[in-house]
């Protein structure tokens, strides 16, 4: 099975497009859990264990493992393997350097911590990007549009008639002969996300920017999804995280997720019946 | 003093452009130490214990303690705690996320680690920059040229008449109110970086590809440097660590960095007499 494949596959199964970004942050999570050894890893296993058959992916970030140092590594390594198998699993590292340098960034991600897939950042071009893509089972999701403000500074720039998003969707393309490319588009963004799909039909998008960010979630469904409904990704981190700050934050987790997947699915059975 | 005045003082007094990148690899390292529990360690010890006189800077890039998985963290503070206060170090991590979470990769390179500069990939604009740019003493160099193949890619895209990488030059010197933002030139492109130099001549620019990548080093003296024949920082990483395989390998990077510090200056001393 291409990573395409087993996308589509864990997305029916789950019937979710749902991604839980597990961006778990030592100053947020209910304070109840400072008591434990290692918060965040407990934090993150209530939190799997609480939405695990509502998702289709979880997304960990690695700014949140690596900000709180040396635990960071282990608690990486713990919370994947509470991960179960047919859930994907997102390392969203955004690396981009040269060719030999990627290689070590791959192996760290790829084959160490074993992701399904990852985030990467294009600037640098081909070589950054061709290691992470060497297995057709694992995926990498470059960066084309993000969420964020500053999305504006380079992202939309006018490059031979088109945004320089745009070119990086049709390099994108072309490396994608093993069918395990994706595109990051971030939700804020409809209009160019609409584009993007039209640019790439048969691409996974991941698509941050819902929930906390207040990304629309009908549009990124609508403009999202392939003509099936599916391959898109709508990751939503702190509004589920965090639901609650107490100790029901896993129940309130849960719930959360519960009332995002069946927004979404309402969506999709709407619009793609 | 701000960034700049330091950076310009080290130069001084070490009377060297020349910075050593730390890119220490376990498949290359001399196979006597491997006895050793920490190997990267002993070898960057032996390594800076041989050219800590002869350098301005020293540039760790992260991947390659990544890639030694649990024993990186470790590794890098560490080695870290080797380098003199009169030797900057470099954090090379090429980070690019949106601002809450370039908040905490920040956190942990300037504040954790503590680098005196790190680089920063610029494609998600000005709020995935600045969490590295908040204390004047400390600065961060933006990729604006790679010295890879796969620049050609995005860097290189005539936008609004002038190629991308020059957009990210006027952008970071909209960042630069700190006076505390440089630029990644590779020294792979020698004409580029003349244009760099011009369009930021007070800018430290970090360049890399000198070395192992076959960058010609007059050119980047000659180019790289502002008026006074400072401010280019020349990073050599494989051709100084690896120029012995056997027990005289520090002795070897030694004599590898004194002959490249020599050659450097030997062009300043030509060029601005």
């Amino acid at each position: 099975m291409t990573f395409y494949q087993r996308l589509r596959f864990i997305q029916r199964k789950s019937n979710s497009l749902l991604c839980i970004g597990l961006d778990s942050d030592i100053r947020k999570i209910p304070r109840s859990l400072l008591k434990h050894r290692n918060p965040i890893y407990q934090f993150n296993k209530k939190i799997i264990g609480a939405t695990k058959d509502l998702v289709c992916a979880y997304k960990l970030n690695l700014a949140f493992y690596e900000a709180i140092g040396k635990q960071g590594w282990g608690t990486m390594h713990r919370t994947l393997s509470l991960i179960p198998d047919d859930v994907l699993t997102i390392g969203d590292a955004k690396r981009g350097d040269i060719g030999t340098t990627a290689e070590l960034y791959a192996k760290s991600l790829m084959v160490d911590y074993a992701f399904d897939a990852c985030t990467v950042n294009p600037y640098l071009g081909e070589d950054s990007v061709l290691p992470f893509l060497k297995n057709k089972y694992q995926g990498a999701f470059i960066l084309a549009l993000t969420s964020n403000p500053g999305a504006n500074d380079f992202q939309y720039l006018n490059t031979q008639g088109r945004p320089l998003y745009e070119h990086v969707i049709s390099k994108v393309r072309k490396w994608n002969s093993k069918k395990n490319c994706g595109l990051v588009i971030g939700a804020t963004r409809p209009s160019d996300l609409k584009r993007a799909r039209k640019l790439a039909p048969e691409m996974p998008i991941l698509i941050p920017g819902i929930g906390a960010q207040a990304g629309n979630v009908e549009l990124a469904v609508r403009y999202g999804c392939d003509g099936k409904g599916e391959l898109a990704i709508l990751n939503a981190g702190r509004s589920i995280l965090y639901a609650s700050h107490q100790a029901d934050f896993a129940k309130a987790a849960r719930a959360a997720a519960l009332k995002l997947r069946g927004e979404i699915n309402s969506y999709r059975g709407k619009l793609f019946p």
